[in-house]
């Protein structure tokens, strides 16, 4: 099977670490006689460094003509890094927020669970990780308050700034639809989050998702608000399958429960739009602070290329074979600094990456 | 000294941990020969009940002429009440809400520590604990999504709804005034907590509260992004000194703060308006499914009129006396079933207010 990728290795560690991925790929591709083209493209500071600005049209043009994108991440250390000299709209995220745009990615894929091999690394007692937990966030990406109407002022001499948060109906239906299907396939439980004590925009979400939920009576629905669930992901993490919210609390929760996990650098991700189109990046940051030392871990960008392979190529089992790798190359004993404990194998970053690939 | 306090069981619990708390304000008076007079107040449910509506003009007046407000808490179990069934702005949360705005309370204070007796009972392990931590959350209480307008309509037949987001700078400098304030009696260090990457209230927050930090040389300020901050808190919390952060923020991670203490039945919390006036509640909710027992923890609430005491009514020796006799009783091993372990007494709510009483 013949397929292109758009190829965007990003910032700090993302080089790196997207191209452990690929070696991956390669393996797949020749153990399973597939051939994929890649193109790389510029995206965050990259972009900046080479165009003067986060996202190119040329990014955008080439991104929606592959099938999937791959990429390592975005962004600098904010406190050192001449891109945050610029304004916000100009600077490395803003590259992020226009490619989910641009792209129509609205729904956004966060697996969070614990692997056994790493409950020491996991920040909650033994009682509280239980049988362990294995979750996943469908955050909606496009809406609320990252794409409101915004604006500073100055009212009789006083600043002021505001910010909207709005949803229409069917931009709720259409990732609370995403987190129904998913939850069929999974543990079949849906915990829709909002904050619907307070805001319009939780009410109509919770309408409408009520509404989705009656084409799916195998799966039992539950409403937490957000602040609950805030407590209840370090409190008892087992008893959540599917957590389905919208942007803003998304990003909180999410990267959250990415922590309650103690493995935030083994956890993927997938924006997904309407269609099998997809863009795969770990759900970590750009650590620009251990990049170029071949200490970050790849696995979740490999993990990514492996959801990739399953949503966007429709190559489950060469998707499986890939989380098969990594499984047992951590049964083995190999860790990256980010998850080594006394008695494993200390492991780079490219030797992680070779590793799996030679396990494939 | 002659004091006059407002005094709102609310629901649920509310009734029951509150009149403990009173039971110990009655022997500070007689200890210290002071005299409060109590007028019981109305709010939330009970309200409802009463009056239809959560909250009412003779609430707002009589909490108004005070010295201060001690509450239970407020709201009902939204699943099984028939409060639900009525339109959100008539539900309890709703007087909660309201009784804020009315007072001007847009200062909201939540400390989270780790009591040393309670190390079991936090769900973190040992080596996350490491010294323990001891933060408070300084949350803004009457601005944000909260207060901001919000409409639900229909477009074309697709139906929005729409929240707001606001800030000024007058709102943003009178409570990161109060966080300077505070960190300056502590460890001096102040994290402000913002979404600066996507939100303009965020990036005018992040300027104002950096005005504000000149006149506090002593103190160090750190900004941090709110995903970052939901992930630190589980990751690192010894970290923290004073949180400043906006409305919706703040109650997601003062949520998440309270909880990774392990001690959810412990912390107190105070809303205060410009003045020295203050609304004092526990930071947890009103558990209905627990009410009437006698197993609730009245601690929070306990601690909650001892900040009272320090912050409205000027009696910092008394406040010292029942934070010590707290500490006494937790010493002896005096524990409600939350934060029971294995060779501890247990004790029903109303004997943990007799026992704290009794050793001031
Ligand atoms: C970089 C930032 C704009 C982004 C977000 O807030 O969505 C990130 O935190 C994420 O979660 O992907
Ligand atoms: C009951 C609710 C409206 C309230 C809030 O969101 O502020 C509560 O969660 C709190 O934190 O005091």
């Amino acid at each position: 099977m013949k397929r292109n990728i758009a190829y965007i290795p990003g910032d700090g560690i993302g080089p790196e670490i997207v191209r452990e991925a690929k070696k991956v790929l390669d393996k797949v591709c020749s153990v399973y006689g597939h051939e994929f083209h890649y193109e790389e493209l510029l995206l965050g500071g990259a972009s900046i460094d080479a165009h003067g600005v986060p996202l190119t049209e040329e990014t955008i043009k080439k991104a929606k003509a592959a099938d999937a994108v791959l990429m390592g991440s975005i962004g600098g250390d904010a406190k050192t890094s001449p891109w945050y000299q610029l304004e916000p709209s100009k600077r490395p995220e803003a590259g992020l927020l226009g490619i989910r745009k641009a792209l129509n990615l609205f729904a956004n894929l966060r697996p969070a669970y614990l692997y056994d091999e790493l409950r020491k690394a996991c920040p909650l007692k033994e009682e509280v990780i239980g049988d362990g937990f294995d979750m996943i966030i469908v955050r909606e990406l496009t809406g609320g308050l990252y794409f409101g109407e915004r604006k500073t002022v100055e009212e009789n001499g006083v600043r002021k700034a505001v910010d909207t948060l709005s949803y229409n109906e069917e931009e709720i239906r259409r990732i609370a639809i995403k987190a129904f299907e998913i939850a069929g396939k999974r543990r079949k439980k849906v915990t829709s989050v909002d904050k619907a004590n307070v805001l319009d925009s939780s009410r109509l979400w919770r309408k409408v998702v009520e509404e989705v939920a009656k084409n799916y009576p195998d799966i039992t629905l539950e409403h937490m608000l957000v602040d609950n669930c805030a407590m209840q992901l370090v409190h008892n993490p087992g008893q959540f399958d599917v957590i389905l919210t919208e942007n803003m609390f998304g990003d909180i929760l999410s990267d959250e429960a990415s922590m309650v996990t103690g493995s935030i650098g083994m956890l993927s991700s997938a924006s997904l739009n309407e269609t099998s189109f997809g863009l795969y990046e770990p759900s970590h940051g750009s650590a620009p602070d251990i990049a170029g030392k071949d200490v970050a871990n790849p696995i979740a960008t490999i993990l990514s290329a492996a959801m990739m392979l399953r949503f966007s190529l429709d190559l489950d089992k060469e998707a499986d074979a890939v989380e098969a790798a990594v499984a047992q190359v951590l049964e083995e004993g190999y860790r990256t600094p980010d998850i080594y404990s006394e008695g494993m194998k200390k492991t780079g970053t490219a030797q992680m990456g070779s590793l799996i690939a030679e396990r494939i």
